[in-house]
């Protein structure tokens, strides 16, 4: 049975009440003020995401052709989707439906403060305008609130800092070399990742102190780097890695360092991209500190979509046979992935989707082999942020015939991610306040820090050594809801609703 | 919990186990004898089912361009999909994968004995010509068996009769006008549903009694029909509805008769086509005599996606805006819809689908309207069976953008309902033989005759009176395996693993 | 030979040079001032028209996310496509290339008078914002321009009168039901069409004079009317047709009000919509007064696409079979469309495009029927002025195979439409100064009076009672090329380029 | 004006009409044999077009699922298309259209006798079943047919020795390694080109000989190539070339072997890859033996439609931005361009297509750059021959608005490209036959051996070296019809239709 401790500023009322549920156990008086901090905030996605929540705090509209619009959060599972807990007492046909940021007091995005790192020192407003993802008449209202609330400028006027990013951690050998002419806000000591490791660090314990933060959140929202070689001696222990980091290895990969960097600063750490950051021996750093750790690589397209639609054709008893599946799009994520190291990374967290639709079928009938599988990414700049992906599954079916199924997404690609990176957050913090207990044991325990729940959120889920991987979405969500439901003392969800079969019932 | 009683032929051994299981109940001696009588059995459905399961029985093959083939189950959840049983003992993270026919002792589909009702008198070999949905090479084959093998002709060399279906009810008042030319072989007492229904009984008898069958399923894959108009005094009871085929009322459409005919020699019967055959009445009748009902509308193709679709994109928090959906095909079936009042059916049954996803955003956000959603359905000679469906979802997504998500889909009409076909024979034949008993009452009930545990089949399941309707395609499938999972005693699946979530573990 | 007389504004400078080509005619001196009155002016057309004008004379830029933006003409052949003139002298395989409103001297676009009708009052800068069609950058700025130049407010503070539509003719009969909300701005005199056509020639003659105007051109965008059935004696000549008018005949259509009254007051009318407005009539009123005819209904989007792709696939030597045409769109146009008198008349003028290609292969080969061809267009508010157009081609192709070509188009409808507007219009400025001899005669004479040169941007191309109807675009865009070539003195192009051919050359 | 000499076997008579034409020259009397043989008989291509010509000549008939198939040519421009004469005496409203083949005499594609080479020793029986194309009922009954009808077995009952390839040239450095498993029967001399090529000539005389052709012509249909870097003193002249293969340079590809054997054995040859075959230096050698040369590749498929919507949209006015290209197909071709350098010729080959649209809005407007333009083509066993190729172009429309049109395209590449090759055979057959005259010279000339004229079926045809490349596919159509119509004695169609637009007409 799963207790859980509790949350967030204006949900204290809340809170209390939830402090008297059968599991509660008391909250703790002040709410948390939490923070994240973005690596690669000045990018489309932490651009987007800190106009957003802007937008929201100061509840801004905005028009475009079609109108007048008001922020919102479509694209979070938190903020945009229900949870159905039960029927009407009134009526067994009528479900009762709750937001899921009802069901638990979570964290109220708008109350994030937002800073990070990033190679290029263009301030927020600027990246906002370079990411060419918001509406412009949205743009023009909220540069202004692009500023920093605990700072002032140099001027004497009084006048609000721009928000500007930390210098960011860049070694050329691990992203495109079309990176380059970014690059201009870089951390000194190239080629000394101790020191580096280092001043990140600092700038986490500088970040908290300044905003007088509880916590702090790091999220990867960087470039894809390329993947490392996994080795023995290097990468296997929190020991190797501080000592090849010492040794200025080339192995150690910049998103390493921020990963190592927030959990010895009790920092949960989330990966955002899909190169191998999340390495054993920091798994294993994550562990011995009981800091949490997700990854790898937001899940917020065309993969998404492909999890469902393979799930559905062998759920159904269908055979796919191929599925090739193209995208293309115009952002400097795009242009980073023309790189090839960089799209195998990108390439081999894609293609793990498929795998347990595959294992799923493999034992009992012929289609051990799995689809012909490509992928293919694309820079196409005149597309932008407005990212394409075309899929075609064709699979055998009945006495010899074929199916085909092709679909065409146009898919806002930061609009999609952010609401997801929102998610990450609140549920990474919300996860950090669970506990629970086992029968034949006392006392809570926290849940394991390799955050497995998140998965939905996550094209290639990291999970605990002994644990499967699950791709399938429906699961996925399933068991997010089922969690929440224990949380507050309901049976987990199993669709048998037996109380319909009953014969006598008539 | 919930215990069954037994199984087909072949699978005598597994019974045998499964009776020894600690909710078992001892298996009945002899293997029943099934029989599936088919309205319709002449229409693409019919012919495509008979021949295949022909070329099952005999072990055909045939080549076409690209081979060899061998005759296949692909696309029957029962014979060609997977459920997750547990995970390996000697490995947390590799699951146990079982076939879905294998989890209980199931009907073998080619034991079947098949038979039915068409109104063109075409033999089953003529007919799976005309429908033109297996391939030559197989159709070629499989002619000379697709004969009475309970029959001899008329000749004396003792050849075997070919099959011929049984005459049909024909009102040209309930399908298209254009199904007139096809209507060679109908029977007599038009206007008289009275003695019609009580031929129908006749020829259910007559069935059984041939072929020493132990129970007959009805099947209708008949012409859609146009809906009748609810009449009170005519539809509401079994005794209203006798009455008013004693009278000869003209709303008592054929597929009524079949339905009553069916009930009333104790045989379940299932509306594979989309009009509003399950009248209150028949519900009525059906629980008053225990006899199992299910409908409404095969849900082979492209309305299992979109179900799967919009499930997709609420539960990701997004809000579909439009969903345009266009059809066409050009055998028999989309010649009858061509026809406003058939097609009117169609569209009633086709729109259900986005209802629920609609539901559970209504509440809490402003999906109020749910999207605009437009159905087309065409009759295009020229593309056969091979029905085209392509349909195009626009969502409202973060701060205004939009996501449009197109869908071209490829569906072999015939050869995608099949399987669907088989199942719910398959289903229908089991739930008949399960049972259960609640912890507060003594002995075991069978399953409430309305089965609405058939719904992952069915595009408008009909459901028990005060039960919500579930259209989302993921609790359809996991309400059936968690059925199946009760019968042999395990837990219902809810995707917790808390095993792996524990941070002890570490 | 094709000599011509001349030209616009700011050109003269050009057509003094042109004057003395060898085919020549002295240019008269003044540059005359052109009109242009829209019937359905607030429409989005009608809208965009205007504002998009003034956005070029004002040269105002603006902003979207992706940019900044600068006006332009882009889908207008005369102002935004080239003509190959030549080759180069200093090489063979250069060819030179010509905006096409460079080849003759044409009407600058910006130099129009606009002006029109509309049963709904609201003012352009209202109606504008209504279609949501311009960034809203844009729309911002222009609003202020979208005033009377010719006219001062009652105000006693000289602001500019802003633009409004005169009173339109509205008669439920014609459009659909749902267009009622709008019509709150109609011309009096309901069921009298002869006082009506009398006001429209008043509208006509005091706009011209307002605006000191030499000429003008009435061009009908607005609601596709129902199809009027031919009547001898009401529609078969000019004087039956004005004593229809005289008796209130109930089949004399807005449109044709419109259309009579200007050639009336020699002026050209167009007809953008589909309904038969050009009727037999109205054709011999043109020629009796030498006055401009040309339609039917603006070929924006998919119909220009489909004339393409069947002239591509009957070209080639495949035989299309089937042709399924879906559309929907959001826009008024879309919701008056979605009534089944006024579908009739757009799928009319939409099926023509497959004719010739038909034709073209009907007596060789068994290509007689034509393929199967449905039509569907769905009103879908949430899609707005982006319509969708989906296409499937079926082929056979060689011996038995099949060819699937689908088609996904996703077109802004009135930013497509309205550079056709603008074609249309300069085009039809042109030709009205285009005169020719043949051999045989002496003296100049113009062009026939129903334009079929014009046929490239309409759907279904009204042309002279004997000649054939061209529907592939090629032809019709060749056939515009090689009369504007025989103006300058320019042999037509035959693409033969013998002179390439040569062996001698070597 | 261009007279023409002519041709084939059962057209005797029309010949013998054609001859006394205005233009006409006496037809030599007895009618020529042609052979083709074909590099890579036992590819897909080479298989299915022996193997329909068997079909054609014999007149078999076939079954599918769908019914009875008789032999076509559909998608041959001269067995399959139209061309329009002219308009019919009785109404200038209705064009006379005619057979391409029946405008003037050419070849019957049944009469060629077939040979050729290939690395892959199958049988061409056992070719075509390979090759998965043609419906099985088909390649059953066409397989007796598959023989040598000029040979008898050494067994002594006289049966036909089955056809079989002769040996071809295999160089592991120019096809992907993948082949090397196909390469069974491969011409000696490794390395050695001049010797090899000694060889093919010697085939060439061999077959001529054997069947008592009159003339042969040889189409590369072989594998993809990689490109080589174009060398002076290698490949500039035909005296390089010839030392190169003496000297056995390894810059000397397999088809420059075959072309060159060809032009001595004064044989056209066409080059249906897209390898740079036709180097200058085998140009040259066709101008100075007067032997034609065509090329490169097949334009059968994606590149047609590409080449035809790039004309649409730029000849509308529109800016394309982007331009996506995605293709996938299983048959051997993909696998061979499954590697890089091979995928290097294609990717060349149809880049081009897009350029002259670039080049026609170049200097006017600011298309300078072209769109974004990628391409990308897979290998995907699954589908086999049924390619899919999926493009997306994005274009800038009027005053800052997009336009997207996306297709999906499935297409079978062997039944596309088989009809072309017929058409370059009898095209390139009858040209040869055709001569002109210009005004200031006396006696008749041949066309240029550079054969431009085919364009139409080729991606990216080479022209004579001061001429444009045209790559649109309408002009390269006209040029065709315009010079049929020259031949027999016909103006060129320049769409004017002046008779139509006559004023005095009414």
């Amino acid at each position: 049975m799963l207790p859980h401790t509790l949350v967030s500023d204006e949900r204290r009322a809340a809170a209390a009440a939830a402090a008297t549920a059968p599991n509660g156990v008391p909250t703790p008086a002040p709410t948390p003020r939490i923070g994240l901090m973005l690596v690669g905030w000045g990018g489309n996605n932490g651009s987007t995401l800190t106009a957003a929540l802007k937008a929201h705090a100061h509840q801004l509209t905005w028009r475009s052709a079609d109108g007048v619009h008001t922020p919102n959060y479509l694209g979070s599972l938190t903020q945009a989707s229900t949870v159905a807990l039960g029927t009407k007492s009134t009526s067994h046909n009528e479900k009762v439906y709750v937001p899921m940021k009802d069901v638990l007091p979570m964290l109220d995005p708008k109350d994030l403060v937002i800073g990070g790192w990033d190679i290029s020192g263009a301030p927020l407003a600027n990246a906002m305008r370079r990411a060419a993802v918001l509406p412009w008449d949205l743009q023009r209202q909220v540069a202004e609130f692009l500023v920093d609330d605990a700072a002032t400028d140099a001027t004497s006027d009084g006048a609000r800092a721009p928000l500007r990013p930390l210098a960011g951690i860049y070694d050329a050998d691990y992203v495109a070399l079309n990176q380059r002419e970014r690059a201009d806000h870089v951390l000194p000591f190239p080629g000394q990742p101790w020191l580096q490791m280092a001043q990140i660090r600092a700038d986490i314990r500088g970040f908290k102190q300044k905003h007088a933060l509880d916590r702090v959140i790091v999220l990867w929202t960087g470039n894809t780097e390329r993947c490392v070689p996994l080795m023995v001696g290097v990468h296997d222990t929190p020991r190797a890695m501080f000592r090849a980091m010492q040794q200025n290895h080339a192995e150690i990969a910049p998103s390493v360092l921020y990963a190592t960097a927030a959990l010895l600063e009790d920092t949960p750490f989330i990966n955002g991209s899909p190169q191998n950051t999340l390495l054993p021996g920091l798994q294993t750093l994550a562990q011995i500190r009981g800091v949490p750790l997700a990854g790898d690589d937001f899940k917020s397209g065309q993969t998404k979509l492909k999890s469902v639609l393979m799930d559905f054709l062998v759920s159904a008893g269908l055979k796919p046979v191929s599925l090739a599946s193209y995208n293309h799009l115009g952002n400097n994520d795009g242009h980073n992935l023309s790189s090839t190291a960089q799209f195998r990374s990108k390439e081999v967290s894609k293609r793990g989707v498929v795998e347990d639709v595959r294992v799923a079928a493999r034992e009992n009938f012929d289609h051990a082999a799995g689809p012909d599988h490509i992928i293919v990414i694309k820079y196409m700049p005149a597309v932008g942020d407005s990212k394409r992906a075309i899929d075609e599954y064709v699979s055998d079916i009945f006495m010899g015939g074929k199916h085909t199924l092709t679909t065409y997404n146009v898919c806002e690609d930061s609009l999609l991610a952010v609401p997801l990176m929102i998610d990450l957050v609140v549920l990474m913090e919300l996860f950090q306040r669970v506990k629970y207990q086992t029968v034949d044991a006392d006392g809570f325990q926290p849940l394991h820090p390799i955050a497995s729940l998140l998965s939905y959120m996550l094209k290639a889920p990291v999970v605990p050594a002994r644990a499967a991987v699950v791709n399938a979405l429906g699961p996925q969500r399933r068991a997010l809801e089922n969690i929440l439901r224990a949380c507050v003392g309901l049976q987990p969800v199993n669709e048998l609703e037996l109380e319909n079969k009953a014969y006598r019932d008539f």
